[in-house]
């Protein structure tokens, strides 16, 4: 039987997996960014045991990416992400940047 | 060759097919509706030579469909959308609602 | 420090937590449903440590949501998945099903 | 009144919002490509009027993109559409491709 830490370290990953995939690809520019993480943060915060979701994009690598008209797709290397869940008292912290080409999601803390 | 009004009928069902399939099954409640329809709007707004986006999530449609959590994933049940795009001087206007039990999208007025 | 037991969970969530929210909304019918299948199990199995991806899609529960033009959006209680997963040397299985409107997942073993 | 004309070009603009946002980010390597191309084209041939619908990835552009897990998400510049549609006696044929920058959707024929 797994554990509650267990359950609550894949409780975590499934928010960090549905947040990436379902935001991906959602057309962005510098002055969408603001409501496009608030709805994102709220959206994910519906999910069981959500404490907290910060999602922020910086600017610069969104900016690098612009297209010939003014967006562009919203892409991993754009987002910074930090999620806290609790499950049946245990506390999961976890985050998402953009290391070596590639969306790192990572489980920063069990308690 | 088609024509600019043809052009601009595409352009448009570009944005409602974007819109939809971009969106869909997103985790959304009473609570977090309003960020949502917002994050939707100025997102497809980004789109070239779209001019206004109005999006409305149905709350009596929403509050039936929420599930254990209270919440579920958005369907087109749950959307009424508007759209309107100028492309090379021709004005277009479509909307989507739910008829039939399909996400209907229609070309409402070409000039 | 989480440890590798608990690394393995948050991996397999989020697998299952991609796989949802990337094909949620897909066009599907009766007769394009084991093409979509397919694609989903060799997406995920792309993923970091993925051993076994499994989607099958329920035809009566498909049946029941065809739509006027014989087709639906692909739902969570089309899906039924089944996930293995080995992260240094911890392997970790999960599956999802819809129970009591929503779509459950799991953490079934971890070893 | 649109014309028929124009609600052809509408309901093909249509299917390639919907194809692109709907697999944009899609977890894909060189070994997956050829099942999620036929998904796709399977899963938009679904929509109403759509007559034949051919999606290519191209596999240098796909290569020159795969992380250190050897995959990646799907992106614009991978893909290379065509989709033919029939509306009320109005063929439409259109086009996608990577253009500058930009997955260039366009409208290229209409009779």
């Amino acid at each position: 039987m797994p554990t509650t830490e267990a359950e609550a370290a894949f409780e975590l990953g499934i928010k960090f997996g549905a947040l990436f995939h379902q935001f991906i690809g959602t057309p962005v520019s510098p002055g969408s960014a603001a409501s496009l993480t608030t709805a994102i943060e709220e959206s994910i915060e519906n999910q069981p045991g959500t404490e907290a979701v910060s999602v922020a994009i910086d600017e610069e690598a969104l900016s690098a990416d612009l297209g010939p008209h003014g967006y562009t797709g919203l892409r991993g290397r754009h987002l910074v992400v930090e999620i806290e869940l609790l499950h049946e008292g245990r506390r999961a912290r976890g985050s998402m940047a953009y290391v070596d080409g590639y969306p790192l999601m990572t489980l920063d803390e069990l308690e």
